[in-house]
């Protein structure tokens, strides 16, 4: 630590045990220690703390901004320090011609969001429902997803700035040659492709990433739409595969069942249970039917050309008519938006329907799918809390407890069933809903981003929490359903599972590039 | 060679000097001695390969089916045997809901096309312009390109089987785990992504991909498309742009100069001009005005719902038409196309132009654009030689010479400029005709495939069309345009211009990965 201070100075340096505890607490319970924080101000300064790591043989995992909520937080893998990147937040350039960006860890969606719109909006970045303050990089590397067209974060990266354990500054793609005019816009180069390797894993300290951005469209258009039926998932599936194969839709459709639906509209319903938990299937449906909602509900956007997104509309509507059972289905472009918030207080009474909290979310859903962050999805994590989120929500100091599981399947209909099935059973077994939120992430897979939400200050509930979430877990791998991501609790369930070559191969890997082992130990380990 | 022939069969390994010296010769001078081939016939035999390499040193370059003109065809980059797996063809799975397939290195685009039409045509694969009987794994593990929407071919990857060095057999991606349903429709898998390691690079032996292939659209149309002065290559490169990130042109868009087209229409006018070299421009520029071609002629297509291409083309009038001198644009679907060639006879006839010469050049692109591989192409190799390319080309045995330099800039109109002024200057500096094709590959980039054509049998004639390649490479690098791909001659040529920081990462990898240093030494080398 006195090493650590004298280099990059004392402000820099969180020892204060108070501080480590508050600064460890993650959504569910952990059980690493979490012995410093380190926050270097540049490369030099990473370099100057690796060494330093490296001397001692301490431990240090990266993270960007430390909000990796639900898969872990701050917290960390294994005992050691962290190296919190988070003063690292410059956008180190932007092409206006090309639509690249170059960022450091610390830059959060947020910042970008404020930054391409002061460069006159001409791009879009592709954000995730999570925090507005998350790291993009950190996002990105760890392989998140978002909405639009550029849903898939990794997918569009052109090149890396990774700082390997043993201090070497290593530029990826083009960027290893001076002046390559490429750089930023070709994203292999030339001879092997590396940046795979410092995506997900602990093999180099990633302290700036170059991403292609979204060209605002000449249109918008968001849309969500609700089938009738748990038994309209199957056809669901298939058409949106269609719909995307055929290039009708190009931008990511989440999908959301009942639980998750209900949760994103209204607080746990505490006194009318009389605060019985689980959520009874039966409420759901009955409030669900007063909203007009159906079985599942998903949400997703147009991006093109003004008759572009018109011609999509019409065809997603007839092929979705001609497949599953329509319970609504709403088309919305920004006039229409801004129409409908003038009228919804008026609307709301003649309707009947509580407009003004489906509107909310509409508008927030509708910012998302156009790149806009926003904090409002936090406040599901507050879910099975008894007080309403805060202000200033931190899911960490507040208790929340969420665990994330994220299996991918094909893009097919009977698989989405399976993996629905199996988590409605887990859930069923350990008194918790099962909250659904599954992606058409690309032409062929869907992800299944699966929410567990609990409160962490009833004693108890951590294990049961985690007893759910590990046979959960467990039985979708057992069907072959295998998590896109994984939390800091989950490192070593895939070690197993995995074929021992490619283990053997990673674990050389590691050795060549870090041989004092000192970087990230147990981060997706071989 | 004893333990060889012992293990995988006398069949199956070439020791013939002669034989190998045939087999050796590329179309270019080359250095390095073919000191034997092995033909394994499985991934246990190519395992045993390895085993018996590494026992007694001796360096082994995988092949796929040694057609790699332009680059270096089956020539090796250093002393050693090639590991040639042409009888490795089997098409080991195919999925007709998710349009993926797994292709092994034998497998030629001819294959896979009539595979693909066996199972009723529902998915086209994207073909290059080079031989029907090229590998499939090949052009992809060397990051090639082609021009549908799944032009860049890597992108298109979703895991490999790769023999390392020491004989373990590495799956990526999901395909380490036992039973992962999404193995053949989610390409990162968890944790670390490592497919990019073994593309461009001599890190292991690749025995498998399996491919996303492209949906059969509803509708197609091919474009070719003329513009009048050399000075519209700005504003189209740039207005290229513009279609591609507004989404209205999907795939990929090749651009030729007017040598490029001429030398794919006729043979070159060794009558006409007396023997003389280089082709005038002058020469070129007359013919080409009798053909109503200007400056610069690109072709691409259109892929889409019926009235998505529709909207599509007319879009693509309309901005072209506003920023370029158009000399010529036609959109063409089969069913015109089928009425043109019944007309053929009378309309050439009626126009003085040679229709039959241009509607045929027209079909092959046409075919191309829709993953119909071709070996007509193969004719331009030809440009050169005295006789007219034969029933069977071979460019290799027929002393065909031809250099590929391939540089990338960003998909700018003043890049493009640029490289084409370089490209010019050292062309004629040295005596021969820069054939341009330039691809619009992406969004953001723009690969300029620059083909070098001399005649072999002439003597000093290597040496010359070296020299004249040299020296554009090195123009184009000191001007920041690095190649996307490296034939033989020039694997070194980057190493010098390299972060040394890269080189040593590069370098630590491959010694973890190959400790005998047996695999491919000096193939993209750190």
């Amino acid at each position: 630590m006195a090493e650590w201070i004298a280099r990059i100075g004392d402000e820099a340096v969180i020892d204060d045990p108070t501080e480590l505890q508050r600064r460890s607490r993650a959504t569910f319970g952990t059980y690493s220690r979490l012995l410093g924080i380190i926050r270097p101000a540049g490369v030099e300064q990473v370099r100057a703390c690796l060494d330093i790591a490296r001397r001692y043989s301490v431990p240090v995992y990266p993270c960007s901004t430390g909000k990796n909520w639900g898969y872990g937080s701050m917290a960390l893998p294994g005992d050691g320090v962290a190296l919190l990147l988070d003063r690292m937040n410059r956008i180190r350039a932007y092409d206006d011609e090309l639509g690249t960006v170059t960022v450091e860890p610390g830059v959060t969606q947020r910042q970008l969001h404020d930054y391409l719109a002061q460069q006159g909006g001409r791009y879009w970045q592709d954000v995730t429902g999570s925090s507005a303050d998350c790291s993009v990089l950190g996002n990105t590397v760890e392989r998140g997803f978002g909405h639009t067209p550029y849903a898939d974060h990794f997918a569009n990266v052109c090149g890396l700035e990774v700082i390997t354990a043993t201090g070497r500054v290593v530029r990826t793609g083009f960027q290893r040659f001076h002046n390559a005019q490429a750089a930023h816009a070709y994203k292999w180069g030339v001879g092997p492709y590396l940046d795979g390797l410092f995506s997900q894993s602990g093999l180099g300290v990633v302290t700036a990433i170059t991403l292609w951005l979204m060209p605002r469209p000449e249109a918008f258009q968001y849309f969500q739409v609700s089938v009738r039926d748990d038994a309209d998932l199957e056809p669901l599936i298939d058409t949106l595969r269609e719909l995307r194969m055929e290039g009708s839709v190009q931008s990511a459709v989440h999908i959301a069942n009942r639980f998750k639906v209900f949760s994103a509209m209204e607080p746990y319903p505490w006194e009318a249970l009389n605060g019985e938990t689980p959520l009874p299937e039966t409420y759901v449906e009955q409030r669900l039917r007063q909203l007009r909602l159906g079985a599942w509900s998903f949400s997703g956007a147009l991006y093109g050309t003004r008759q572009g997104v018109a011609l999509a509309r019409k065809r997603i509507r007839r092929q979705l008519r001609g497949r599953v059972h329509i319970q609504q289905m709403r088309f919305m472009n920004p006039s229409r938006l801004a129409l409908l918030d003038r009228f919804k207080t008026p609307l709301s009474r003649l309707t009947g329907l509580p407009l003004e909290r489906m509107l909310g979310f509409m508008q927030v859903l509708f910012g998302i799918k156009q790149g806009v962050p926003t904090n409002r999805m936090l406040a599901s994590v507050y879910w099975r809390k008894r007080t309403p989120p805060p202000a200033d929500p931190d899911p960490d100091r507040d208790g929340c407890g969420l665990f994330w599981c994220a299996p991918v399947a094909p893009l097919k209909g009977a698989d989405a069933r399976a993996m629905v099935t199996i988590a409605n059973t887990v859930f069923a077994r350990h008194g918790f809903e099962p909250m659904l939120s599954m992606t058409v992430i690309s032409e062929r897979a869907l992800d299944n981003v699966i929410a567990l939400h609990y409160d962490r200050d009833i004693p108890g509930e951590d294990e049961r929490a985690f007893a759910c979430y590990e046979e959960l877990l467990n039985r979708m791998m057992d069907a072959g359903y295998y998590p896109y991501r994984l939390g800091i609790q989950s490192m070593e369930a895939l070690r197993e599972r995995s074929s021992s070559e490619w283990n053997h191969t990673l674990a050389d890997i590691r050795q060549a590039l870090d041989p004092d082992g000192i970087l990230a130990p147990g981060r997706y380990p071989a």
